[in-house]
């Protein structure tokens, strides 16, 4: 049996505790602003391709964008499963949904040029985001002020 | 309302038939065996680490190991989000949890040199192939000959 | 004098144990399933574009084709250079140019939308995919079950 | 002549009106707090690297610090290349320099496990995001909320 | 008060040694000739597109073109920020700019199809690479034979 | 039959033309410098490994050398794949050999801490330039000038 789970098996009624012992010998450093970013440029390259009649330019916001919801993806699986612990998710059970919901609207925006698509996944993981910060107890002041 | 969610709200009763062509539009080409090969080398090192005591071997083996880790991670996410659809996961409720599970031993087995976190891992892909290829309705002839 | 030259010099006449002996030291895991799956995406994209005219669509199947036919290359190459050894290229003479014939069609495979080029890069990567199997003895039970 | 330089020749007196056209027309999503996430983790390393006696562990932070400082310069160099323009330059004539120490002292970063050098490069990345911001004026509800 | 500074704090009128020590203690392998190489692909694949009428030509030329304009980008900022040492900088203080403009030219060639800011980033690196074969005082035989 | 194998079997006397028509439509940059640049680094890595006895750099040491024999395999078999083409091979039978024997180098540069090994990649590329070089007629002038 592996520490973690040990401790989890021991002590059922302490979660916090076991997310704060766990990451103090394996975590990392998580914030969704690195998937919120990613998406921006999603949304912006949505934005740019309706604005433009150029054929070049056109062609680089779709593989701009293309890479980019790549991007938001991967740092929205990283937070999936390197950050979340059993604990959140028995505090917040629709916490697999919205990460799958949210990786399939950064699919869906690779395949589509629609702005809004791209608003769909900027508040998609906004509200990822709020949870993410509540687990945390709050921004740091170096991201805030 | 996007054509996918407007054809489940127009058909609910025929759920497979939107699988087939929401994959008739977008869908690529997917094999659970990538991450499983993957996970192949990920054990292997682990294996190799233990019957060397070469410094330069080890280093190495642990750096591999790392990598390979981390593709067997990719390759699962992307089955999770591009695969699986709402009617596979309406069959098939544990989904989310195995693929959580999958990926959260592929990230055990970056920080431990046990082979038994290597060979949980593979346990674990083998569990979610399984489901994979009933979706499919079995193999291709290609891959099993 | 390196040691599996050596080895080679002093025993001329095992050529298969010194296969053996220098993937237990140094080799990994190996399956030409890997170029074979990026394969199939590379002639699905092919296919995909002819059946489509919406112009996004059709510059996404343009650059998933290019980035896939760049995996098969480098799956085709890893086997030829790492997984191959003399033994081998005695038993098989042909796998210097069966690799460069089929590396090539993936570069060809770039560059049209003909899906026949996907085809016939599947076609020679199959025949490769036979030597390779016959060199391991057959493929493993979870492959093939 | 390029219509950016044409523009500041025939306009030298309004250089904030040929930022905001030239971004317009090409600019995307520039954040300096991705260069700053991923400096955390080089910090996190060196830190962590201390507090551990574990061969394996203490590998796993160089190799990871290494990547993490890798990506903190490319974030680093992005801004200095894409996002800042001579206007901001003739504003901020130290720019150059700033950039140049702070992609030297991630690169110091790879090469010293001093947490120390770690808290030098967040330090510096946080004198160029205070210039950043007030080039923007201000960060954006979302980030700071 | 890190080792490079106090030698020059100590030994000003030695910038040469200082350069050497630092190198030997942990400097790499740099040519300008890599992003040289990059910068011909960008350029040829400007001129390659006017040469076509094939939308699926043209539309890999934009596309490579891009990925070689990065690689570009990417061996110009190693160049700056890891080779380039102060006494470099005293003897060329217009460094810092002519790195900016030629990284900036790289983004301004993702940006258009005229062959002739290929050729304007061409020359930006040749020359770089002037000044960086005099701080070398030469070229090695490899290379020039 | 596609065009360039129809150009070849109607003008089998004027292989060179035929190399020629081919690159002007779809051929690349190619340099073997890009190999032997990263091969340097390889060797670089070998040498300051055993001039060093301190553990973090001699980590760094191992990861870098790993990394960059990668790159040098990776530019040796786009050469190969992309740049030779059927009447080189005839012109030089030996190339397929050459190739595998410098890319397995470059696996056992990996391998090994021995700078000797560095040193025979290096010698394996210079072999392959020459060749290279030859069938281009020389060197450009910003190369070796």
């Amino acid at each position: 049996m592996r520490p973690a789970t040990l401790l989890r098996a021991l002590n059922p009624v302490r979660p916090v505790d076991v997310v704060a012992a766990h990451c103090d010998l394996f975590c990392g450093v998580y914030y969704p602003e690195q998937a919120r970013i990613e998406a921006e440029s999603v949304k912006a390259c949505a934005d740019k391709y309706h604005a433009s009649d150029d054929e070049v330019f056109r062609a680089r916001c779709i593989a701009i964008k293309e890479e980019r919801a790549e991007l938001t993806k991967h740092h929205l699986w990283v937070l999936w499963t390197d950050y979340f612990k059993p604990p959140h998710l028995e505090a917040h059970p629709q916490l697999h949904d919205l990460f799958w919901q949210a990786t399939k609207l950064a699919g869906d925006a690779k395949k589509s040029m629609d702005p809004q698509v791209g608003q769909d996944l900027l508040d998609a993981i906004d509200g990822i985001s709020k949870i993410f910060w509540e687990t945390k107890g709050g921004k740091p002041d170096w991201l805030s002020a």
